[in-house]
């Protein structure tokens, strides 16, 4: 079954995916013995994605498939779907698709016969990193009902951020927005950083995307560090019990301080770590048809 | 052994290939067990038949190695030859090249210990994916003699045109020529695309190679597509037991128009299909020294 | 346990090393089941050392990752250390680094909790490839001690001859140095090289680096061939058992003559064979934290 978009899913599909990863977590063994070949196609830069669907992969008994866009037929002007038709065709057994482009997959859905797993579409949907922010908050706190969170940054061009304001409200939450004014959409429920700061549960800061950015950065790096920047006064604002994440890659004194990467209620590593596990349940999952 | 240039097997030992290409489309199962290792070393972008290469490799128990060209030794000015010697240092079992040269195996072979499986060199051969294309007519009608096939395009830098005229002509086909003028080579059976269509069993299109074409594709792209372009009209025009096919990557609305990619009477994604059990073939030859 | 630096081993745990790799070239067997993963990270441009790397741990029955620095999150502007701890959150049991930073894993050590493997850090360390020229010359002459070897060429860029200078005086060698004034570092012996050329056991080539040399090598080729150049009446010159190394890749027509290459006293393309050799052993040192 392919895996694209949150909305498919059910509050109850999203928790056994959940359990599925925390069984993983503690020990569970799938073992597809190289019978299954996962193929990732990446058409945009990724490291954390791409390496940890390959390596949720390879720790479930299969044999991986690592395309590069950069060095390939699409520069001979194939289409997305010829491209993924024609890994098809080759029989790989699930197909990991990021691409630039929003809902991508709608070109490809019931005419590409295999699961696809989507690593990111766009600024649009990014399911798995919002099943690890789920699993990780899940781990700290118990629930998800009647938790405060409030997302830092650049809503606007965050996949992350998109999907996880539905889900997290699906849920039970409550999302605080805060930002810079250029990067505001509208129906969210916008703070002062400063003002929400001691109240919410997890602060979840977005990467500044430099590459994105036309801006001169020079001077608003400061800007922004001052003002949206998580550091150690910030931390000393949260609540005892509160934590801090980031999808990562994060940039260190501009969202977030050198020292507040790894301080105490930091659990950015720990999301990196449950990515795989979350990874493993969602081809899995794919795999078997089943949730 | 090594599989470079169809020249140097016979029609016997071509149908052997094929009858195993069938075979493992049919269920034949050879597992290496992670013995073996077969290194795609690229010299020239491709997604189809590197990762069909990889995807039979996979298949067939092997483990993978998958060199890139663009990040490596190569931009120090290493040769081809040292390249090519130092993955047969490491142990590699087999290897698979592509090569943007006419013929650069010639300068490997009796040096190199290990068998190479060329993956297309330059303008000249392409075996496996003539076998693929052999495979295909052959699951169609039962057999090649007799049959009539004309090949669309540009001829000149087309190793796959290159590759299949002469084994077609070995195999008892009658192979028909159409294209521009430009691309023209002396010594093939030339024709109109329109007086032909309705005589021939296959349509093969060859792909507009824009970017080794210099030439305003702007407004060529339009009268390739009126002159030599098989639209609906074209198909309509052939045999109701004739098929359509394409090397791939395609150009829809060049070469090919949108809505014949995946028409009835075409074979395009089956030919991608036929690739992966056709190179398991080959690199199973080659390992076994014996066909 | 860490493999970063020669200077951390002693010399009798560089000869169990030694004979650990000699064992996997006899035909030791050690079998990972894929069961460990080993994430080869390579922040340089290189083939030879990453495809060892690559071979050695797919020889073992590991499974590998193969990190494109080219096309990563590193565009995204994240430090070496973040993408480091990544790879260790992802659960793989090995990395393997080359990064072009001189010591880069100082940033590393203490932080890192699995297994670092120095493929190379800036013009420093190559620990693999000083092995593997150990190992070509005890295949050869049994010994260290008492062997005279000249390295000749770029000895200031070079992270080859700075670890082979090194331990190789603690093996009881004999270190000449020849090359360009300009390439000169203090406190080496100097000499020139058809003065010693008759003398040593082993001539060691160094590649010229036309990639980090800014000056017009039109002229400096030819000057530099015939200063330093190994051809065949320099080799005419050397021992009847001396021999020749170099860590590749190299500039035929440079540094060594065409002819030179595959000559008898040659042991080129047989380091690179020994390389996998030994990094099968550093792996296995790496992973069972043992020596």
């Amino acid at each position: 079954m392919n895996i694209l978009n949150l909305d498919d899913f059910s509050v109850e599909q999203i928790e056994k995916i959940l359990n599925l990863a925390e069984e993983f977590k503690n020990g569970k063994k799938v073992d597809y013995e190289g019978k299954k070949v996962i193929s990732n196609l990446f058409f945009e830069p990724s490291t954390r994605t791409h390496y940890s669907f390959d390596m949720a992969a390879l720790r479930l008994g299969c044999k991986t498939q690592n395309f590069d866009s950069g060095n390939s037929s699409l520069k001979k002007g194939e289409s997305l779907y010829d491209t993924v038709k024609t890994f098809e065709m080759f029989g790989t057994d699930a197909l990991v698709i990021r691409h630039v482009e929003n809902e991508y997959y709608n070109q490809l859905v019931g005419k590409i016969n295999i699961p696809i797993l989507n690593a990111g579409d766009g600024t649009g949907n990014h399911p798995s990193q919002s099943l690890l922010d789920l699993l990780t908050i899940k781990q700290e706190f118990g629930k998800f009902e009647g938790l405060k969170i409030v997302i830092v940054g650049d809503i606007k061009h965050s996949r992350v951020a998109h999907t996880n304001i539905k889900v997290m409200q699906r849920l039970g939450m409550t999302v605080y927005i805060s930002g810079p004014e250029e990067y505001k959409e509208e129906g969210y429920n916008y703070v002062e950083l400063d003002e929400i700061i001691d109240k919410v549960d997890i602060v979840m800061l977005l990467r500044v995307q430099h590459e994105r950015h036309s801006t001169s950065m020079q001077e608003t790096v400061e800007e922004y560090h001052k003002a949206y920047g998580l550091n150690k006064q910030r931390v000393d604002q949260m609540k005892p019990t509160s934590i801090i994440m980031h999808p990562a890659p994060f940039n260190r004194g501009v969202e977030i301080a050198d020292d507040v990467v790894e301080c105490e209620k930091s659990r950015i590593f720990k999301q990196v770590q449950n990515g795989v596990y979350v990874r493993m349940a969602l081809i899995h999952v794919a795999l078997e048809e089943n949730i």
